[in-house]
Order: C-alpha cells, then sequence, then structure tokens
C-alpha cells in the first residue's frame, strides 16, 4: 500500500497540517521565494526525492489571493509542487486547491474572451495531478474540461455546525437572491429541522434603490442567517442583513466558504449590525472560523 | 463638546466599527482605489465636508500588508486620511495605528542607514495628527520624535482573557529568550495569581543547534503558553513550544499581539503542535482572536 | 567649499552616474531590498557616515512606478536616503526628483479629500531636504506648500534637440487642447524659428466622437510634432497625430517629458502611425531619448 | 490562403505593432485588467469572434515583468490570447513569446524542484498554440517538451548593427566566460571580418577578489563590446568592461538581448564607464534600441 504524504502549499500551511494531523501521516513544507527579476521559486523541504517515490501525495495549496502573494503566484507555486512530486515518481497526486481562483471566468460573454477558467484546470491536469479537489466551486461545469476525477466538497454542515456553537435558539435562513435558494435549502437542514428559509424578493424601488421584502416575514427576536459560496464585496448580503436586523432580529450572521472580504466588505457587514462573518480556512482571512480539514480528509480516504 | 466621529480606514474596518460601536458614534468608511499608474487615491466617504468640521475624529488604519495592500499603500492612505480630516477642519485627529510599519527601523546599524520607524511617526504628526495610540509597538523609544501625545496601549489583558476563555487549568507561562521576561511575567498575572513563568535558556548546542532547556520544569499535563509582540516567522516560538510538547504538556498556545505570520510560521507552530494561535485585530490574520477595540475605546474616554 | 556626492537612488541610477559625470563629482549607490514581510529597506551604500559628513548631497530618485517598485517604494526610499544623509550631518541635502508622484493630486474635487501631493511634498522637506528639483512638474502651485528652495527645471529645449536630430526639415507643432498652447508655442521656438503651431479644435461629432481640425492646415509632406509633459494613456496624442497622418504628414513624433505609457498607449500611438516616441529620463521607459542631466546640472551649479 | 492577424499583448505592443507593420498586416490590442480580487482579465479586442476564424494568429507577449505586471501577470495573459483564439477557431496560432520567463529554471539542482520552464512552456502548448517563436532562449533544451514547432531567432546580426550605427572603427569583443565564447564568436563575425574576440579569464586575486585578463590585450584607444544573452545585475559585464575602461578603451559597449537590469545594474554599467546599453524590444526598458519585428517577420514568413 502506498505511503501517504502530505504537502503543506505556502498559501494552505493550515489546513495542510489539520488534514495531516487527521490522516495521521507526515506532512512537508515547502521553501519558497521571489527572485530580484520577479520570478518565483519553490521546492518541496524534503532532503531527497526519494521520499516522494510510489508515494501518494496531497498537494494542499489554495489559489486566493493574501499578503504574501496574489492569485497568479499561487497557481505557479501549485503546478511547480505537482510538477516536482510527479518528477520524484510519487504514483498518486493528489490536488486539494480549496479555493479555485478565476472560477467565475468559465463563461465567455464578450469576443474575444476565453474560458480561462477550464484553462488553469487543465495546466493542473496535465503537469501531473491524478485527482482533483476543491470545496464548493463556482460552477462545476469546468470540471468537464478535465479526465481526472474531480471532487466539490460540500462546506456547509461544519460551516452550519459553527452556527450551531453560538447557541442559537431560533433560527432562519435568509436567501438574497433565486440563485441561492438551493443552497439556503440546504443550509437550513444542516442546521435543524424545519428551520424557515425565507426568500427575499430583490424588488427595487426605481427612486430610493432599496430592496424590500415580500411577503410576512417574522424575524423578531430571531437569529437570522445567510450563507453563500464566495463573500466578496458584501454588498447584497449586508444588505438584506440589515433589513433582518432593523426587522428585530437578535442576531445575524454572515456565512461564507470563501471569504474575500473585498474592498468595504468587513465595514458593510459589521456597520448592518453582523454578529459575526463565519467563513472557512479555503483561504486566509479574519473569518476563518471553520477548517475544511474533515472534509477533505473524509473525501481522501473514500477515494 | 466635539462631535466624535470613526473613520473606517481600509486596512482596519472591522476594528473600527467595533470602535464606533464600543464608543456609540458614527462610523464612516472610505473610497479608495489603485489607478491604472499606480498610485492610490483614497477619500473619506462623506457627503460633505462639515461632516468633519470641529469633530473629534479618530481615524483607525493598521498599516500591517494584506491581500488588498502593503505597508507603503497602508501608510499613504493613513496619511491621506489625516490630512482630509485636517483640511475639513476637525478641532482632533487622533490616530489609531494598530500596528505601527517599520517599527523595527528603529535604529541605525550600518553606515547610510536612517531610522525610517521615526520617520513615519514625523509624517503622521505634520500631516495633522494630534494624538497617536498604537498597541505594543516594538520600541516606544521612537514616541520622543514626536510632540503630539502618544500612547502605546496594552493588548495583554485581553489576550490572556482568550487564553482564559479555553478554560485551561493549570497554565503555565513560558519565556523562549530573556528580552521577554517582563512581558511574559506580566502576562501570567494577568491570566491569574501564581501563574509560573519559566524562562527558557536558549543555549544551543554547537552541533545540533537544539535549544535546550534549563532547570526543573515539569510541564507534563499543564497548559503551555507563550506570548510575544510579533509573531513573525514563528521560529522560536514554534521551537520552544515543540520542546514543551515533547515534554508532556497538554495543550500549547501561541499568543501574539502581531500575527504578521511570514513565510512558514504557520506551518512551523501547527507541526510543533500548537493547539492556537492567539492574535488580536491589530492586523488581518487569521489568527485574529480578540479586538482590541475595547483597550482604545477606554483609552479614547480617558484622554 | 562643501564636497559635492551624487547618491544613485534605485529608481533613477541612469539619470544619477550623467548628473555626476557632468558634475565631475563621486557618485554612490544603494543597498536596497524588499523584507519579507513586505518593509522596505535602503542604505546609502558607503563604508562610513563621514563620507557624507559636511557634504553637498545631490539624491538622485525619481518617483515613478517601474518593474522594481511602485511609486509609494519610490517615495520611502528617497524619504530614506534623505533621513541618512541628514543623520550623517550632510551640509546641504538637495533632492532631485525628476518626476513628482502624485502630482496630480494637487486639488481636492470631493468631500473627504486631500491635497495628497503637498503632503508628499512636505515629507521630503520635513525629512531634510535643503532644496528640491523637479522636471516639468504637473502644477507648480504645490511648490506653495514648503519653505525650501524649489526649482521646476525645463526639458523641452533638450527634448526639442533630439527632434532636430532626426533632420527635420518642415517641422510643424499641433496642439491638442488648449491648455497645452502655451507649451506647444514654446517648444515650437526651440526647434527654430517661425515653426508653426496649429491649434487643433477639440470639437466632437456628437454621434461620432471623431475629433475634427479647425482652419486650413496643411500637414501634407511635413512633420508633425506633438510635446506634452505626461504621456499617460496617450489617447487623445494618438487621435491628433493620426489624423495629421492621414493628412498626408511625411514622419509624426510624439515626445512626452515623463513617458508613462499606461494601458494601450504604445500600442495606439505606434498604431496611428508615430515615427518615434520621444522621452527623457524622469522615469524607465522605452522612450528615453533625453538625458536631463545636464538640465539638472546647470541649475545645480547655479543654485 | 489564411488571412493573417496580430495580437498585441499588453507587454509586447510596439514589437506587435512593427511586426503587423512589416508584415503588412491588421494588428489589434487587447482589453485588460485586474479585478478588485486580484484575477486578472483580459479579451483580444474585436468587434466579433468572427475576426478570428480561420485566421492565422500571431500573438505577441513577452513575459518579463515591467510596471504593468509581473512574469505571472503576463503568462497569464498569453495564454488568456491563445485560448481566446481558438476558441474563435483560428487556423493557426503562432506565440511570440521574445523573452520566455522562468527560462532559467530548466534545470533541477535540489530535492524536490522542478523543471518549472517546461510546465510553462507545455501549458501554451496545450492551450492550443500551434508553433512557438523566441528570441535567444536561455536554454533550448526546453524545447524537447513540447511537439509543436519552435524557433529560437538569433537576435544578434540586429544587435551588431547598432553597434556598427555607432561608427565604431577599431572594435574589440571581450568575453568575460568560456560560456560565451560561441556567443561572443558570432557577434564579431555579425560586426565585421577579423575582429577579434578576447576571452578574458576570471582569476580572481584570492585577496582583492579582482578579475585579471590574461595575455596581451591592447584595447588602448579601441571600442570594446560586450555582448550576452541576459543582463541581469551586470555585476561580471560592469567589471569586465570596467578594467578595458582602465586599460584606454575610447568606448565600452554593453550589448544583451533581454536587459532585465535588475538591482544596480544600470549604476554599476554605467559607472564602469559604459559608453551604451545596448539591448533589444524582448523586454521594455530603457536599453530598448533595437526591434526584433524584422527577424521575427522573417521565420514567420518562412513557416
Amino acid at each position: 500500500m502506498s505511503n501517504q504524504i502530505v504537502i503543506a502549499g505556502p498559501s494552505s500551511q493550515g489546513l495542510a497540517v489539520n488534514l495531516a494531523n487527521y490522516l495521521d501521516v507526515q506532512v512537508y513544507a515547502t521553501e519558497n521565494k521571489v527572485f530580484p527579476d520577479g520570478e518565483c521559486y519553490l521546492r518541496i523541504d524534503i532532503e531527497n526525492d526519494t521520499v516522494l517515490e510510489d508515494a501518494d501525495v496531497l498537494i494542499v495549496q489554495t489559489t486566493g489571493a493574501n499578503a504574501a502573494g496574489d492569485q497568479n503566484q499561487r497557481i505557479m507555486e501549485l503546478i511547480m509542487m505537482i510538477s516536482a512530486a510527479k518528477r520524484a515518481k510519487a504514483s498518486k497526486i493528489r490536488v486539494i486547491n480549496p479555493y479555485f481562483a478565476y472560477s467565475r471566468q468559465d463563461k465567455a460573454f464578450r469576443p474575444g474572451e476565453c474560458l480561462f477558467a477550464t484553462e488553469v484546470l487543465k495546466w493542473i491536469e496535465r503537469a501531473g495531478a491524478t485527482e482533483f479537489y476543491t470545496i464548493d466551486i463556482h460552477a462545476e461545469t469546468i470540471f468537464d474540461a478535465v479526465d481526472i476525477p474531480t471532487f466539490n466538497l460540500d462546506p456547509m454542515e461544519i460551516l452550519a455546525q459553527i452556527v450551531k456553537d453560538r447557541n442559537v435558539i431560533n433560527p432562519i435562513v435568509i436567501c438574497p437572491d433565486k440563485g441561492a435558494y438551493e443552497r439556503s435549502r440546504a443550509f437550513a437542514r444542516y442546521l435543524g429541522e424545519d428551520i424557515p428559509v425565507v426568500q427575499f424578493n430583490k424588488t427595487r424601488d426605481v427612486k430610493t434603490g432599496e430592496i424590500t421584502m415580500e411577503g410576512d416575514i417574522d424575524v423578531n427576536g430571531r437569529e437570522v442567517i445567510i450563507a453563500d459560496d464566495i463573500i466578496a464585496t458584501g454588498g447584497t448580503m449586508a444588505r438584506a442583513l440589515g433589513i433582518a436586523k432593523k426587522a428585530g432580529a437578535k442576531s445575524i450572521y454572515a456565512v461564507g466558504t470563501h471569504p474575500l472580504l473585498i474592498k468595504n466588505a468587513t465595514y458593510k457587514l459589521l456597520k448592518a449590525g453582523t454578529t459575526e462573518i463565519i467563513g472557512s480556512d479555503t483561504i486566509d482571512s479574519i473569518a476563518m472560523q471553520a477548517s475544511m480539514a474533515e472534509v477533505i480528509g473524509k473525501a481522501i480516504k473514500k477515494n
């Protein structure tokens, strides 16, 4: 049986160590830097390539931006790790890419555009990945671009558990737009039986631009939760939560698998009265409350 | 009495809203961007400059790097806010700069160097700041460079409280080098009465480079904590905690006011067995567990 | 008489050496880098601080962005050099900042804005500069913000000489908008006696958006030149030159002191048929044709 | 016969327009930007994808860093153009990548490394490139990694012509290390018949570290030239040229296909007395003296 090894990519160090602990296997870090001319460098920090020979190598690296590098650098580093593992004759190279950069460039809208998400995924495959794992990807259709097994893991049970740990008594899930209904429904089921999901109707007053709620929604004294895949600039989420807060919600939670928190997202959410922003460790953020190590570990064990 | 207003700088949005909530005053965000030529732009997002006229303006902006900008950009934005508040005739401009960038460039070691930390602080003063607040600065001596009142706030009581919330029963504080003894002693007092502080002796074995502990330190079954101002690459901290872990510590906590977590710091700390990395919101990080809003708010009320 | 020394800032190495050669004085470089946490470091590369003691130090550093650093980093490095020279007890610290970053942020248009250009200039003064030299600054009014002598040097004679070196026989200067008339007039005088300046009338066809020329302008077979301070995205310049080209101009020259060449500027200018883009060494660019060393050197000698 | 079209990638605008002019074909630019979350975007600026259908598309994009983006961004943009051309059903996609980033990562020296240069080249192939052109690549062996036709074009004749345009009368080529002898020999032949090539012997004095010249080299009153592929930090080149200068050379030229000019390279070269740094337009630089448009155009016509 092959030896299992985790590689902690520079952008997912915590998740990688947690995963290794969950699987009870060895974890290695990388040595990485940027040369004065701007080119990146990375090597897996092993003493001898035989460490990886015939091994089942799990490479953990998110491709979200953080203070230590942008998405492009993170992608380059990921390919460097895959390629190094292949050179060292790993028997399996399983890529765990919890936040898949460029996932929203999965369609062409204007002339001269490409589907860049699929190009990145194909690069990962061609470099040597034998399996690809990600969390809550924007659109699973991009998986069609490759032949290797792909897995889109569901973070919502873990995120719901974090909310439950806050001792919510009377929760209600709100859904700011129709596209998020299925997710909201699923999240509510993880929260408990018979948790209501309320669909907001994004009717805008032509003059004021204000969103209005439709129907008899009574959130007074209740814990209100919105759950989504990405929290980007947080505008819609903040507005919906703000409406709930003004309507008497006891507490309001902003849940997002990938809390990008771009621009003034944190300000908007907190100013709307958000009790807590709850995200996962798919990317580095101030909202990292839940680790996906177990979700990933279970999937690894199964495959 | 003057109207108090908080400005949420782009790099400290959460702390700013929390501070405004603590003080029960209005908070404004900024509009900021980078032009195609690379120059930054920021305006305080107010409808009219009279909002700031005669106001006691609290500008909250850390100067740590994060995914949305580097230290230099954060400093430029800070000056832009100060200058805009001055132009709008604020009566007081109190700068809350929770992590002060370049604080370690406070001495000259080689010919041709400058004391850049003092240049940055003097710029803040000359741009119009009337008071300067920071948290756990590397060396208070740089305050001598300016005439305005300066405040170096102590985060350790709040950070100790986070550790206490983990229900530690039998804690022991370890101190990896002599320079950190005073801090460790103070931290232990915040943790409780008679909490021992153990000074590690950083004797290195000339051959192995390994750190050895001096004296009869029994950490078996106990919660071991290290507290420092900055967690940079985490090397010393990870090594000391790892020794404690191997000596039977039940859990080990890495506490740092400013968790920079550079390079493989997270990997090293977690691989050493660290139970939790606990930091504050002076900079954005995955270890943001404690808000400095109350510490700052109290200081603001007193001055 | 004091010893004169040139410091070659990292962003103006060529201009600094040229200036030192012109003045026949010693030039020193710097040692500079960016730490893993993102903070910059710079020291003047001297063996002993006494080298600068009592010296007349000329610090040459542009604050335009290039591959090796952005404007903010360039400003930080400039302050580091000034401060180091002051610490080393230089008798004069003359700053030569050929392209002054943020020069266009010299006015406030919206609430909450500041005049950041003046803040940067004031920082330079307060850090220890005793004189300030720049080339073709966007608006000289920002000089009012400081007390030290300031000099805005004129690059146009040198740039006109470059055009003359191209053996133009029958040149004509065109001026795409009224604001540039004085500059165009001056440039034409440097080119020769009786060189005509044609003012374009930027009337736009409401439907097509196309610029139309007013009057009887005969550019057929002639060398057409536009001269401006900054070439940013190059849109207006490319359009005006394109009109001249279509009207039969033999060659067309785009002259700019500071060729920022943002976005598709190079493409637009060359696609319009531009014979050559001619700029100076106030910033690094592909259009660096003329050195400002002599212009600066003469001013230094005079003051 | 298929319609030929040039796409001017954001990093090679000038070279692309020059190439299109040489080939007398249509050229299109791109629309590109970076989103607030850090992801790049690029589309080929065409009104309809049919423009590219069945066309022979020449994509010109260097992958050197410049002020408008780093190597990684340039690679992403290149793939975006290839992929968009493929989507639009171009019949040929010829990639002209004048400076190939990561070319020096073509070998593995330590455990855990990969051959990243080949990964980048393979990505270009798999994304849809049908031919690959570059200039003076570090090692042609990386071409073995792909199946498409690859062309490594020789810039030296053009660069030699620039030197000849300086009216050198009595030139001599010096060669600072053995590895560059073949190149130096070839360069000398382009300069003229019987131009001597002198091999420096890099013997270092153990105490002073100074390079010494071997044999009877008389450079007194002559024009001395060094030609190499990359000018990186410029150390060796500056030292060798400096020796020639001190030995009485009339003028000294630093010729490099790719003038990266990292760190203090410009300072070192000019301080050594370099008359001119002469480079090509494979990357943006202050030394851009020669366009590779003709060399590329001829190769395109032949294939």
